[in-house]
Formats: structure tokens, C-alpha cells, sequence
């Protein structure tokens, strides 16, 4: 309720909205995050395929659907158990293209160097960004190289932006889940955040733990062959929770889950417990939640199951009629738990 | 010649070629950001289309001439006379694009922000991306925001990524300027570098020499319909001379330039005269170099005198036959100069 409201005159002197600085959690992926967007960068670039708010763009260019995203890489350290940077600077954004349906194509990187980074851990990177490119079947087509003096940035920053093309008839968006999709998570999550943090920090479980990093559009294009695929999203920064209450508020549905159906490995589940952190909202870059039309559902499964990068999937739950923009998990000892966005950073540069 | 010659065992201590770290000079777009681009990037992500070291790539997606281009910008400061990072980020993408001949249709933007940056700031750079957006007729359609902790950056950096479409029939690459092409300049050199320098410097003249900062595609769709284009280039990093040594190289021509038809403000000759520099290696965000074929030079000319980003377009001289791969400058007193790609940085952080 705002102070011009008759008969209610308190103002907030403290306001949470109007924050007079950056601060980490605005680059969370969470609450802040949606807050810049919706205050700053939307009424600035107001246009339509903008206002959908998925992580990639859908095009019309001369008659062809191309999508396009882009994404900074920020990560510390540059190497973690499991992979670094430069493999993640490939994944991350071949993964948000293949999260519309499209088939990845054409890669562009853009480089922010610290004066005095070493040449030979540049080179290192550049070869992992390489071999991930390969990986994923695509091509890194342009690029830029800017060299900021030392103490102006944290050693290396990476930029890529992905084209790919959008095969016809195929509609994926986070505002197209509907009231009964099964919801199917490709795999355990909180790996490649837990990894990323143990080694920032030197934890002992470092090793055991590893990102989960990887190129996710061969997963897609068997599960677009196998069924009817309504919304997609990699739960990066923010985790699962986050990508669902994205997806419940852009669709205007409910959701229902089975926190026990959730696969979290022994060791991020205990890495997590001490650091008082919660799976559900920690940050992966090989996974992805479906809501897959009830009818094909058991095929998607099927086909998912059928590959590595998804032999671990499994329905987690459904988009219900019901309390529609909310998620709702039915926890271990039976309660139920209402999710919702996190407020802040839970783990900043993760990615 | 290397120590594995016979008869020659000459070894040196301090290899040019072999830096150990990365300097500033690795982000001047001259001869160390070629070395670094031939040595570690293209042997990385080695392609038929990165290999042609356009600023630009052009993409066949699914039957679409498609241009794509990216740069992060990490201008200090943050705004300057004429201009500011937001409006350059816009500009410089839209530009890239246009030096193809295509018509720059959507941006990406990803933000890498330092905590403690202030949200006015931010929100008046943002504005001001908007109205480049707009002035340049592009819809910025997905984007990015990664925050650092204070210390990690330096307040701010863009990445922005342009698509566009080429019209059929245009094929304008630096590779394609051929011997008897005019050279025509669209304007004064070295404005935005000496107006982003004087301002950093905090020097007299600032104030009097601003920024040339413009979006140049409605100056490139005269000239396509006016003749008919070889090559173009938009002279920023580096300069103009940068620019004609990158194109001589890669088409196989000579030139000769005559340095009494370059035009050059008073005030930007008087200042680069003051600190040093040569105006021909200074930066420039709002001009471009054309070689055009000599049956239609005259009407390209016109035609780009007849609007406002092109009244002071002028030819400065010619490709030819002779001395491939070399730029001839007739100097005012009657000589000749060779110019060369700058082997490092004259003004860091100009873009």
C-alpha cells in the first residue's frame, strides 16, 4: 500500500525496493535480479520478445526462427573440480539456446583480461573453451579481446552470445507449462555449485565433489523426438527452486513435488548441511527441468534415461490447477514447504 | 630463423613475441592483439569464417545471410564529452554490423557490475543505451547481469552482441578492396579518442573536443544503393592507419594516402600535437573508410555528403597495384611514410 493511499500514511524508511547501490544479490539470478530487470532494463528496451523474459531470445530474420542469449562468465576460481571458465563459458550458453529447442550453431566470445594474467593460464582456458565447443558442435565465429590495468577486473571475464535455429512447430517457453505436465529433472543437482564453493573456500570435500557442467542439446533434440515439450530451463544460478518459481508465475501455474523423488548426492546433500545451504536452490550447469505434456511423458523419461546426460532423470512432480504461481513440496517427513524466489545470493559468481 | 638452423645458434633473452603475461598492449587491436589472435584464439577455435578476421562473421542460417558481431566495452570513464559507455555500447555493435553491409536488426547486452555501484549511475547509462537503441532503430532482446565484488571490476562493463541481415547481392569483406578503388573517408579522425583521453586527464582542453560516438548504418545503406563497395571499416582501436594496414594486408593491395586530404580538427591536431600522439592512431566511434569501386567513387561521395554522418566525407586516396600489403602516406612537406600496425597501446581503455 503506498503513502498516497487515503487514510495510510507509513512510509518505509528503510525501502527494500529502492536500493541506492549495487549489491551482490543483484546478480543472483533471484529476487534482486528480477527487481533490476523489471525497474531498470525493461522499461529501457520495452519490446515484446523482451517482455517474455525467458533466458533466450526467439527471432524472426528473413523468415528463420533463430534463437539468441548471451551471458557473462564471472567465475572464481577460474578452475574447479569438474571443469572452469572456459568449458562453462561454452555450456552455459549453448545450453540456454538448446532450452528453447533451438540447435546451437554460432558462438561469439568476448574477452575483459587483467593486465598480468599469466599467458600460460589464458592459453589453458582458451584450449577447454575449445574442446567444450567441439563438444557441443559449435562454431566460436567472432570475438573481442579487451585488456582492462591490474586491480580493474578479477584476471578474466568471458562473454559468449549463441545463434541457433528453432526447428519449425517447435514452442518452448517458461510462460508455456500447463496444468498437468509432468515435471522431470534430467539428474541430481547443487553439483557444480558445491564444487565451485568447496574450492573456493578449500573445503575438505573438495574432489569428491564435481561440476556437472555439459552440453545439454543432445538431451533436448531426443526428448523433442520422443514427445511434447511445453517449458525448459536449466537451473543455474538461483538452482531448481528458482527456475520453477520462474516458470509457476510465468504460466500461471501451480506446482506439486516430492521432495523424496529429487536426486541430491550423499556428499553435496552433506557438504550442504554443513554449510547451511539448501540443494534446492544451488547452482548447476548440466541439468534441466521439462514440463512435458502428461501423454508423452513416460516416452521422454524413456529417452532421457537412454543417454548420459540423463540416465539419472525422474519426475519430481506436476504443474497442477490448483494455487497457480505457486510451488509447493511435499517434504521428507510428510509436511509441505512453500518455495519461492531467493531474496538474495546464496553463492555469488558461481558462473 | 630459430636456434634448429644449422651454422646459426642466435637465441633471444627476451623474446618479443613470447610475452609470459598479458599486457595493455594485448587490447590495443594492433600488432599484440593480432599476435594473440593468430597464436591462441584462432588455433583454438580454428574455422573457415573466424579465419577471415572481419570484425564482423557472416552466417548462413537456414538460407539468411546472417551478421553477427560482439565487444565489451571498458571505456574510463564512464562518460566523457559527447558521449558515455552506454550510448558507445550501442553504437560500436550497430557499426561492426554495418562495415558488412547489414542491416543491424537485434542486440544482446550483458552487464558485469561492481557492488557499491551506484543505481543512479547505472540508470542513467542505461537511458542512454535506450535512446542509442532507438536512435539506431535495434531492439536489445536478451541480455545478462553478473555482479563482482567491490574491487573485481572497474564500476562497469558491456558486452553487447549484434545480428543483422546482409542484403543479397552485398559481399563487402576487408579482404576485397582491389588495386584503382577510391579510398573515402566519411569525416575528422581522432575526435572520441582525444575526448574520452582530455577528459580522463583532466585536461584544458576538454570540453571544446567531443566524442564522434554515431550509428553509421543509414550512411552504409547510401552508399550500397549510391556504387558499389569493396571493403569498410569503422577506424576505432587503433585508428584509421590501423584500420588501412589490417585491409591492405588482407586484400593484397597497396595504398597511397595523402595526408593534406585528412581531415582533422584543429583542436584534436593541437591536442594530439600537445601529448604526442598522431591522430591517425587515435580512435574513432562515428566514421568509417570506404574502398569504392572507381566507376561509382563520385556517386557514393555524393551521396554520402548528403547526410549528416557523412558531410565531411572525403577520398584520401587510392588502392593500388604496387607494394601489396603496404600503406604510402604523402606527408604536407612532400615525403612518404610508411604506416604500420602500432605495436601497442596509445590510449588504453578508449572503447
Amino acid at each position: 500500500m503506498s503513502a498516497a493511499e487515503p487514510g495510510f500514511t507509513l512510509t518505509c524508511p528503510v525501502p527494500i525496493t529502492g536500493r541506492k547501490s549495487i549489491v551482490l544479490g543483484h546478480g543472483s539470478g533471484g529476487r534482486l535480479t528480477a527487481q533490476l530487470i523489471r525497474d531498470l532494463f525493461l522499461p529501457a528496451f520495452d519490446n515484446e520478445i523482451l517482455r517474455k523474459l525467458d533466458d533466450q531470445a526467439v527471432l524472426d530474420v528473413a523468415g528463420a526462427r533463430i534463437a539468441m542469449t548471451t551471458d557473462s562468465f564471472v567465475v572464481t576460481p577460474l578452475v574447479f573440480p569438474g571443469g572452469d571458465i572456459g568449458e562453462l563459458a561454452i555450456n552455459g550458453t549453448v545450453n540456454d539456446l538448446a532450452m528453447s529447442g533451438a540447435q546451437p550453431l554460432y558462438l561469439s566470445a568476448a574477452f575483459i583480461l587483467e593486465e598480468g594474467l599469466p599467458m600460460a593460464e589464458l592459453a589453458q582456458l582458451i584450449e577447454s573453451m575449445s574442446s567444450a565447443a567441439k563438444a557441443a558442435e559449435v562454431a566460436v565465429v567472432t570475438g573481442d579481446t579487451k585488456v582492462v590495468n591490474r586491480g580493474s577486473a578479477d584476471k578474466l571475464f568471458i562473454t559468449t552470445t549463441g545463434v541457433g535455429l528453432v526447428p519449425d512447430g517447435v514452442k518452448i517457453s517458461a510462460s508455456n507449462a500447463r496444468a498437468g505436465d509432468q515435471i522431470i529433472l534430467s539428474g541430481t543437482i547443487g553439483d557444480h555449485g558445491m564444487a565451485v564453493f568447496s574450492k573456493r573456500e578449500g573445503l575438505e570435500f573438495e574432489g569428491s565433489i564435481v561440476s556437472d557442467t555439459a552440453p545439454l542439446y543432445k538431451l533436448v533434440r531426443a526428448m523433442l523426438e520422443a514427445g511434447e515439450i511445453h517449458a525448459l530451463r536449466d537451473p543455474t544460478r538461483g538452482g531448481l527452486a528458482t527456475s520453477l518459481c520462474e516458470i509457476a508465475v510465468a504460466s500461471g501455474v501451480g506446482m506439486e513435488l516430492d521432495s523424496r523423488a529429487i536426486p541430491v548426492r550423499e556428499d553435496v546433500k552433506a557438504a550442504c548441511e554443513i554449510l547451511g545451504m539448501d540443494p534446492l536452490y544451488v547452482a548447476n550447469e548440466g541439468k534441466l527441468v521439462a514440463f512435458v505434456d502428461a501423454s508423452s511423458a513416460d516416452a521422454v523419461l524413456k529417452a532421457m534415461c537412454a543417454l548420459p546426460e540423463g540416465r539419472d532423470a525422474v519426475v519430481i512432480g506436476q504443474a497442477v490447477q490448483a494455487h497457480g504461481g505457486m510451488v509447493l513440496l511435499k517434504t521428507e517427513i510428510g509436511g509441505t514447504r512453500l518455495l519461492d524466489l531467493p531474496f538474495t545470493e546464496q553463492l555469488p559468481r558461481i558462473c
